[in-house]
């Protein structure tokens, strides 16, 4: 059973919602979202954002890696966006394994070696927020005019509170 | 003058929507959805997707990179998701330059030297759907019984087409 036919059958009532028109490539804030994969959290509605306003980047943990700052390049000198917000929330899965035990764990269902691997795990959200912060500062590919906001969402409560 | 103020202030609404419940980590449907940050693309609405149904992880086109791995092995090992869904759309950024026009303008601009490096930029919209499933099949990380499926995302219309 695939849920992929779900979805497409959802996306006819979308697209009646939806209409024909043609939104500028270029997001209308400048912004880009650096945030995680989880389900419970729905960016746009979250930050209310409108369909053309913010680009909006999603990984395991929300986490600043060598592909997140590909596709900022790509958002900041082709796209035009001046500004990051990272978001990372509570309840995180990147919180529930450590990478050595992650790597033994792959090691016996898959049979793959993923030793040395960081799978970017973290404890304490508010310090990884920080920490892609930093990261995001120090690259040569981000300019130094680029505001950069941090905040951690409560999944439990739609919450975003500022990271300083 | 920065977006992040207007954010903070939109999810303050939200959070009276929201109310406060505790849904479980492990997404309901067991999907994950590979797609792109473009801003005019609302995951969740164009899917129909409750909060808790499903990942969404985004980078620049939407593609399988390292980093996108990682967050698919997080995914399915830690988080039970047993199902892809590779979702690009038309007008991508993706398809707005070349890796070498691109290295010579990041060397323009910012003083980087980034030669040899792949952004992944595309031409076939399709074409780069079909790439990007086959190194998901192709990755010894990736369960050969996890179903994949392949879309294009109008960007005009909200239209999914299935791409096969």
């Amino acid at each position: 059973m695939s849920y992929f036919q779900n979805f497409m059958k959802a996306n006819k009532a979308y697209v009646d919602l939806h209409g024909t028109y043609h939104l500028p490539l270029k997001p209308k804030t400048k912004v880009a979202i650096v945030t995680c994969m989880d389900s419970r959290l729905h960016v746009a509605q979250a930050l209310g954002l409108a369909l053309g306003d913010a680009h909006i980047l999603r990984n395991a943990g929300g986490r600043v890696t060598e592909d997140m700052i590909r596709s900022l390049v790509i958002s900041q000198q082709q796209l035009g966006t001046r500004e990051i917000v990272v978001l990372h929330h509570t309840d995180c899965g990147a919180q529930t394994f450590t990478n050595e035990e992650f790597a033994v764990q792959l090691r016996r269902d898959l049979g793959v070696d993923v030793a040395g691997q960081d799978f970017l795990p973290f404890t304490d959200i508010e310090e990884s927020v920080r920490e892609d912060i930093t990261l995001l500062k120090q690259s040569p590919l981000i300019p130094d005019d680029v505001e950069i906001s941090g905040a951690v969402y409560d999944v439990d409560t739609g919450r975003m509170t500022e990271v300083i």
